[in-house]
């Protein structure tokens, strides 16, 4: 079913006129809404799984996808799991930031309030459908899902759970669409979807991102895409530095915050290099490394120009030799992702020049890139990593979910 | 002499350098450098007014930009005066919104930093030049400016006068540049600067504006269109309402704050309408009504269809009928800018239902729609007014030309 222009506007404004409601819901009935579909979920998983069968059996779906894909009655217990939790974090809706008297007696509160419509694209994990839905419903926001078509039975299934709850909750169970069409053409025109998407929040592949930054006239958060860099200083702990590079290289090399290159200061490479290389290789890492370093441990891959910007997601680091902190800073500052950075230093002055120079998201002294994660912060949830300076940076909790108004009380001012 | 995209991009590489140093700068070297500014602008004050009288002497220049245009010794003199005042106020660059230490042991800091490259949109006032080159110089953004083509001679004085005072005081002059090329095809790429462009402003008029939105690719801040009601309900006091609705039409009725609809609650319509529209007309306002108005009414201009999402910038006002709040909310919602929007009522429960209901930057209790400004707010300065809910809404001061960046310290911490 090929979805035209019009339709998509109509579920724009269906979505719309959901938000609007949605934007006037009390923390109580959210938080009730959220534990009944987490029922719900666990109720109608036998529902969920089948349709999850149907995505599997397709023939199509490329193997790497299956673990993606693959619902169990665990993952969906998972789900429910976080529903409840999103259920228990404090709403941010209705907080005032601020609020203050002007010169001519108003006073003015800047108060958080949703952001409206947000779109939601991605691929083939069908959990997104849940977490995104979470976390738009709690901050008061209608979402529009449009998930890979790998995972449309999947994801057909899961929203209609949530919907059910919603109307039987007496809530507008627009807050939650899900685009069935899965073309690309029809994908084109809900990223062109502006009067009715406040923002577009793509997750997934670099390759997704980059198609929804060119193709989009919304607004869109970028997230996802990590060259991570820790930088050892010639002042570091040499022991700590090891456990740092291998932590965010081998914890879990698929996701955005893993460590992809690894800087060293030229004062202790002659002698680190062979104990961190060593400790990489023991770990299953493939290390490329420029030419200061093939000096050094000679049967390194020898690194290509095109090594330092990419993102492997792999056992894969590529190793440079640096001659000064500031070589370190420029080189991170011209290849990076601005996601997250780290040095390891107890130099003072090392370790502040890096935190304030480097452009990232997150900069860490003696920490692993690892940590860059909403849960990990504290958030209690996360809709993604923002890596634009626009609105959010870094992790993405409710918080950055919402907007803000000013609420004005006078008593007759006018402009003089 | 016509910029090829290999132009631009050399551009944004040398605003891209510059920011990084500035980015640096202490507020103390920064305050210094804006209040040479001023000076320099009033030493060189005749060079600008040459320059603006080679602009103003171009046959091609439509009568209705002469006044945005034209500069004087007063009009230098309160540019300067603009500089020095942005020296003296709070530099939110370095601020630390909120610290705390994670379940980890690490210490998090949420530190506000320069949005970093600045493109700035603007058509045939030279001052915008001076105040956008002020405002992202103290937030340490480097700032592009492309101003309208009459302006051309005008703009080009005033950049060599500050980037000369940022060679003097040994900063890297390409912190303020200006587009000199002011074709559409040019424009179009600036727009289209991604990775060298951080965010782009436009500021002027409707068209400017939706040009902007349909060719950028770098995030944009929509600024600007405001069609704002005021809705008068049936426990106003009357006296007050006119006071405010006249305020907001006549007041300054080309800009966006000005309110361009009337909103009237038809249990008061019958007795307040013929005070209303006499009080507007005494100011030589033109008053559009509905059929409700008419029949109160006779001789208003009958408002058509169009009329309700109109934003005059002119001596015009549409009045309408609504037999609720409900309505008036609803007619706002549909038809509005989501600038400013006013209600008068000394009903409590009227009035907070406004504030919450109502989707716009500024909502006001008894009060003019003429107070959405960064001055009036206490900013101190004002880049633009957003009517978007990305990132700023309302007016933007100091503070919405930043972003943030985590800095992160610890001790050794790696992830389990």
């Amino acid at each position: 079913m090929e979805m035209t222009t019009a339709d998509l506007e109509q579920l724009g404004q269906r979505a719309q006129t959901a938000s609007a409601t949605l934007a006037q819901c009390s923390t109580t009935v959210k938080n009730t809404v959220l534990t009944a579909m987490a029922a719900a979920l666990r109720t109608h998983a036998s529902e969920i799984l089948a349709a999850n069968a149907r995505d599997l059996e397709n023939p199509q779906v490329p193997a790497k996808f299956v673990d993606r894909l693959k619902l169990t009655a665990d993952r969906i217990d998972a789900m429910a799991l976080g529903l409840e939790q999103v259920a228990g974090l404090p709403d941010p809706i209705g907080n005032v930031d601020r609020a203050w008297k002007n010169a001519a007696g108003l006073m003015i509160a800047k108060q958080r309030v949703p952001l409206g419509v947000i779109g939601m694209i991605f691929e083939a994990r069908p959990n997104v459908t849940v977490d995104a839905s979470a976390l738009c419903f709690k901050t008061g926001n209608a979402v529009i899902l449009r998930g890979g078509k790998e995972a449309l039975h999947s994801n057909q299934a899961l929203v209609q759970v949530l919907r059910a709850v919603l109307a039987d909750q007496g809530l507008d169970e627009n807050a939650i669409q899900l685009i069935q069409d899965t073309s690309h053409e029809t994908a084109a025109k809900f990223m062109q979807l502006t009067g009715y998407v406040d923002v577009l929040i793509p997750r997934g592949s670099a390759r997704l991102i980059q198609t929804v930054l060119q193709k989009a006239t919304v607004p869109v958060i970028e997230t996802g895409a990590g060259n991570c860099h820790v930088y050892v200083d010639q002042a570091a702990q040499l022991k700590m530095a090891t456990e740092i590079v291998v932590n965010g290289k081998v914890q879990r090399p698929s996701v955005c915050n893993a460590t992809e290159k690894l800087l060293i200061h030229e004062a202790v490479a002659k002698d680190y290099l062979p104990t961190i290389i060593q400790a990489l290789r023991d770990h299953g890492v493939e290390v490329r490394g420029d030419a200061a370093t093939q000096a050094i441990v000679p049967d390194v891959v020898p690194a290509t120009p095109e090594d330092w910007g990419t993102e492997y997601n792999d056992l894969i680091i590529a190793v440079k030799v640096v001659q000064s902190e500031d070589e370190a800073i420029q080189h991170i500052n011209r290849y990076n992702t601005q996601h997250s950075e780290a040095i390891v230093t107890d130099n003072y002055q090392a370790g502040k020049q890096f935190q304030q120079r480097v452009n990232a998201a997150c900069v860490y002294i003696n920490a692993s890139t690892r940590f860059t994660d909403g849960f990990e912060f504290g958030f209690g949830a996360e809709i993604g990593i923002s890596t634009q300076k626009l609105h959010a940076r870094g992790p993405m909790g409710l918080a950055e979910l919402t907007s803000y108004k000013y609420v004005i009380d006078g008593n007759g001012q006018v402009r003089q």
